[in-house]
């Protein structure tokens, strides 16, 4: 009956023909990636297959935006993570924090998130419908771009090539049929070069757009609501009275700046200094598609690097001048291309196009990190931000793209935040978020001071005195100057002050503003923030794409070209067969494993050896260990590489010494198995084709 | 100025004064820890202080129930979830997977939660303020205890008594005054009764309570709305049209329970089989006190270890039933007792006092995990749950409990979920989750059946007849043989069935309900679920209280003796002076551990080393090296115990090797260091003092 057979079934997926599979060198390797398109239908099919990951509440018919990770994609995820605090955390010595997601609605009131963290949608009061504006806008303007293509004879089908196009996106298309009308040569231009800027629109310029160009529902051609914000914080309440509103969080960012003060006294008050946070955010997207690329909670891991804006240097820089990168930066795409400009980092900053040597070293780590874990070297290059399509905090930003069949994906941005964040909510709290550096050589400073002559407040302005008060001693150098020459001229000045009704006067009997030399021993500073921001999921998507190639031999064969450190499981332990006298040494060799702490998984499943590799080649697992008669006799094991399938023999001490080297220590297959015997066994070599 | 000297401030924080402090043997340390009472705001200040957590939010006056980790907390947590990863996952083979935060709605109204996760809240109308009903009558009963005691002269001043206990409990006292009134004797024996179950009771039964003993506002004795359910659950709304409502999930098993097919199926369907996530869930507390024991977001560590119901046996249990722990099962505390009894697992589950081997066994794990991570063994024993106290699905349940100064903490619950939720899951989705096993001997089943005539469905229930039909064909064994029998007896029965109006009517023509024997070759069964679950920050915080004590030389300096497995950084490098002969060893010493990968700290901020020491006591850094002049000639380094403040010499390499063998392979001291030279340097003994 069909039930017991599961994993016999589940083997017959993958090998459905018996092909023999040749031992392959990295050259072989690197034509056979190079000689099968990328098919994406395939990757997907073998990552649900294999349970890396799962849309989730599938079991009621799925959340659109939310998927769960299965045992090969958790594992897989933990060991980047564990990579990553490896290579940013321990190698630098950042201060790691762990901060809440819930956060109460004042906080990202000041950071700006509940005014600026929006999308434009916008919604058809008849049917319901709710659009995405610029995405609306985009795909209309595309349509009729295809249909003029149609009517001027330049595309034979211009519904096939939109949906085609759809596809690629993997977006539901909105435009259902496209006519044949051919548009002016003027009109074709300005729809051309709208599409061109699409990403930097506000909300009421999408919206005129939309009228000026009838867009509405494609469907039924209804007018739409204009563009309205939404919000893409998911809101909650905290408490049960229902008062304190609360979001969870849209990054993991504001909680490291709020603990900006107890950070700088642990790091005993030395800068710079980096904190770090490891953790899901949210993001509740309006119809969110493609996959694990936009879902709405993620995995973040954000590095907050406080430094002196006046001295971005960075102590390290020479360790990684050398290294070259593809760089896209904001000139080079105002020109209209898309081809990067290749440089050392050095070079890089020597030259200003990246602003400061501590943006570039992130940028130069981050290209190592991504690296280490599998990333393809030539799909990956640095995009500078354009100026309308920043995040409201940033002041400059260069994204790590990496390259998947869904076009250039920002995976990991590396802003300047400048001081912004610190200094709003400095403002907001009156707590202040600064870094005290001792002088050597005392300086003389000019400043506006106020004085307030408190005696008289109270009389004045009664209960609101404390609020006239902190005001006015908040008040900046440049009011401060203004306020002193209006005093100067009229003998007072008026201002407005949060919850006092009408204007506050004040007079030169309340105030003086003077302008005052001292010797100052201390700089007074916020630091700059440099935060290098990693979408985890989005990364090992597309380290999955990047690792991704079928066997030359048989398409239909798999294989996830994982690096040995953050492959989920590191070996795969075989018996040959399931023969009673294998069982000993193969529990041994597995305590082994086991007591050395390398992941490992066994497959007594008894279908061919072959079959059981394919498997996990395309599960990435790097290792097979052999267990065979010859084993059981002498100890000695076969270690097969996943990529090559190439096979050596040795001792289990042997083999596992060259996986632990192979896998940690960053040695290579060669460098691993040298004191190992090259190993073809005819029957192994049966094996993998049946 | 004193911009400059915070680090001095902040060591002259700890060591006051100058006091000489002993090398301690183990028995002394055991000593020193028992002399002095444990002083929880002494271990607070320490742990802000050292920013192990902070209250999140604290710029913006905090929000209660939500907490920060700081850096060593941080890292302290990433330890303990690094080797409970070790500890279950790797060394049992457990599916780990990583599922989302965000729930809709309808998994929690199937699993429950919608309806029964929730606290009793009553509200004053007046005020505005809401109490959690349970938590009133228990004080307000209390009061008037202490009350009745003060005026039959048994307690001097009840007030005080009153604000002792709060204190301990860390809560905010609800009842301000306490008068001296005498009660009945009769009165004294009812409240005494009914705070013995004050856990017990519902919500309709703490109104009665309410109403009966004339309990009101405290403050003002108003009247207060009856008890209302509140929902413990964070709600959100999932998308842009608010039309999907969603939870924050409040334990991260839901997830693991709908992935069941998917998780059976990597297993190759073999069982059984656990899965395993770690991850943050969220409770949203009506009033959340006791700090890092009652929070609102909080990591979890879960496990579903599925079984069949029928064989409970677990193969590995020979290798912890000796393995003597201490139980408080349900018949002693209905007894009135909390003496535990101390026996083995093996006793425990051969008399049945715990169910099964699996729950055994997973009993003995924990036991093993919380040793490992530096529990007392003394403040720990196992309770079973009373029928009244467990959560909706449970059908048994121990808890793993600790003791604090809040009292007795449940920390790791271990419960037995029977078939609950995949069973009620399956039932919504009418999808199964079985396992299929295959049997070895087929049997006979008597089963009921029912069979429709489909060709008469149509006509007679039109629209409806799919619903009908699902109905029909999803009946439970007793209901198809109630009905079985009304069709014989009447020739039709009639049901209701969900979203068709009124009863539906069916007759013999349209059913037949049939008893039939048959021949199976497979089980399906629906597996049982024993869940270990561990609230991490209950844990960690329990394991702060374990492990602090402070030096009987000085009460002031405390320490934190952490196991060095679970420490957040294990070694303190200290060069003896900032004299720059010893930069260069200094550096090669840092290279050597970070190339280890060891987490180290270098403090070269030049106080005393004492001073130095005594602030990584604080932080529980279990290993100090020391770099003198000596080192700078011959690379021999000084290793110094946390605890008992030893010290030896030898070698870099082996120093390193003598942390690396007591950290990660289980060495005691004296094993790690025998190849090391015991060491008590002059200058050295002399620094700790000053």
């Amino acid at each position: 009956m069909s039930f017991f057979n599961i994993s016999r079934r589940f083997y017959s997926q993958i090998v459905k023909k018996s092909v023999k599979i040749k031992r392959m060198s990295v050259e072989d390797i690197k034509k056979a990636r190079a000689a099968v398109p990328f098919n994406r239908e395939q990757l997907e099919s073998v990552l649900r297959g294999r349970f890396f990951y799962a849309p989730a509440f599938d079991l009621y018919g799925g959340v659109s935006g939310l998927y769960d990770y299965g045992p090969p994609g958790c594992a897989f995820q933990n060991n980047i993570i564990d990579a990553w605090r490896k290579h940013f955390i321990l190698e630098e010595d950042m201060l790691e924090v762990d901060c809440t997601m819930l956060t109460p609605y004042e906080v990202l009131k000041t950071s700006g998130h509940v005014d600026k963290f929006s999308d434009w949608m916008c919604r058809d009061l008849k049917t319901g419908e709710i659009f995405r504006a610029d995405h609306l806008v985009e795909e209309v303007l595309e349509a009729r771009l295809k249909g003029d293509q149609e009517a001027r004879g330049l595309v034979e089908d211009a519904n096939a090539a939109a949906k085609d196009d759809a596809e690629k996106k993997k977006r539901k298309k909105k435009v259902k049929q496209i006519k044949a009308v051919k548009l002016d040569d003027d009109v074709v231009k300005e729809y051309e070069e709208i599409l061109a800027k699409i990403d930097g629109y506000s909300g009421p310029e999408l919206g005129e757009l939309m009228e000026k160009y009838d867009i509405g529902n494609p469907v039924t051609g209804e007018t739409l609501e204009s563009p309205r914000a939404f919000n893409l914080m998911f809101e909650t309440a905290i408490g049960p009275s229902g008062q304190l509103k609360g979001y969870l969080r849209p990054e993991t960012a504001q909680g490291q700046f709020l603990n900006f003060n107890k950070l700088l006294e642990f790091n005993n008050s030395k800068t710079p200094f980096a904190s770090a946070s490891i953790g899901k955010s949210f993001r509740n997207e309006i119809s969110p598609r493609a996959g694990l690329l936009r879902v709405r909670e993620f995995l973040m891991a954000e590095i907050e690097h406080f430094v002196d804006p006046l001295d971005k240097s960075h102590p390290k820089f020479n360790e990684i001048k050398d290294i070259k990168l593809s760089f896209l930066p904001r000139d080079v795409q105002e020109a209209g291309s898309t081809e990067p400009i290749v440089k050392t980092v050095g070079e890089a900053v020597a030259s200003r196009m990246v602003d400061n040597e501590t943006l570039g070293y992130f940028i130069a780590r981050i290209y190592q990190f991504l690296m280490k874990i599998g990333v393809d070297e030539s799909k990956l290059r640095f995009r500078q931000h354009m100026a309308n399509e920043m995040a409201h905090y940033a002041a400059d930003c260069w994204d790590g793209e990496l390259k998947t069949s869904y076009g250039w994906i920002e995976c990991v941005g590396c802003a300047d935040r400048s001081a912004y964040d610190l200094t709003v909510h400095s403002k907001k709290t009156k707590e202040k978020l600064v870094v005290r550096q001792k002088l050597d050589n005392p300086i003389e400073v000019t400043k506006w001071e106020i004085d307030l002559t408190k005696k008289l407040f109270g009389p004045k302005f009664r209960k609101d005195a404390p609020k006239v008060e902190s005001h006015l001693l908040n008040m900046s150098q440049d009011d401060l100057a203004s306020k002193a020459e209006l005093l100067k001229a009229n003998g007072k000045f008026t201002i407005k002050v949060d919850g006092v009704d009408g204007e506050v006067e004040l007079d030169d009997k309340l105030v003086k503003i003077e302008q005052r030399t001292k010797v100052e021993h201390v700089r007074e500073y916020v630091p700059s923030v440099i935060e290098p921001s990693f979408g985890i999921g989005r990364i090992i998507y597309s380290v999955f794409e990047h690792s991704f190639w079928n066997r030359p031999e048989d398409n239909a064969r798999s294989v996830l070209s994982f690096p040995p450190l953050v492959a989920p499981t590191k070996v795969l332990l075989v018996p040959l067969s399931n023969h009673k006298d294998l069982v000993p040494v193969t529990t041994e060799v597995a305590k082994i494993l086991r007591k050395s702490q390398i992941p490992f998984k066994i497959d007594d499943s008894g279908v061919s050896i072959g079959k059981r590799y394919a498997r996990n080649d395309e599960l990435g697992t790097p290792f097979g260990v052999t267990i065979d008669f010859e084993s059981a006799k002498d100890h000695s094991v076969t270690l097969r590489e996943r990529d090559s399938t190439k096979q050596v023999r040795g001792s289990v001490e042997n083999v596992i010494k060259a996986i632990r080297d192979i896998t940690y220590n960053g040695a290579s297959w060669e460098e691993g198995t040298k004191d190992l015997t090259p190993f073809i066994a005819q029957a192994e070599a049966e094996a993998e084709t049946d």
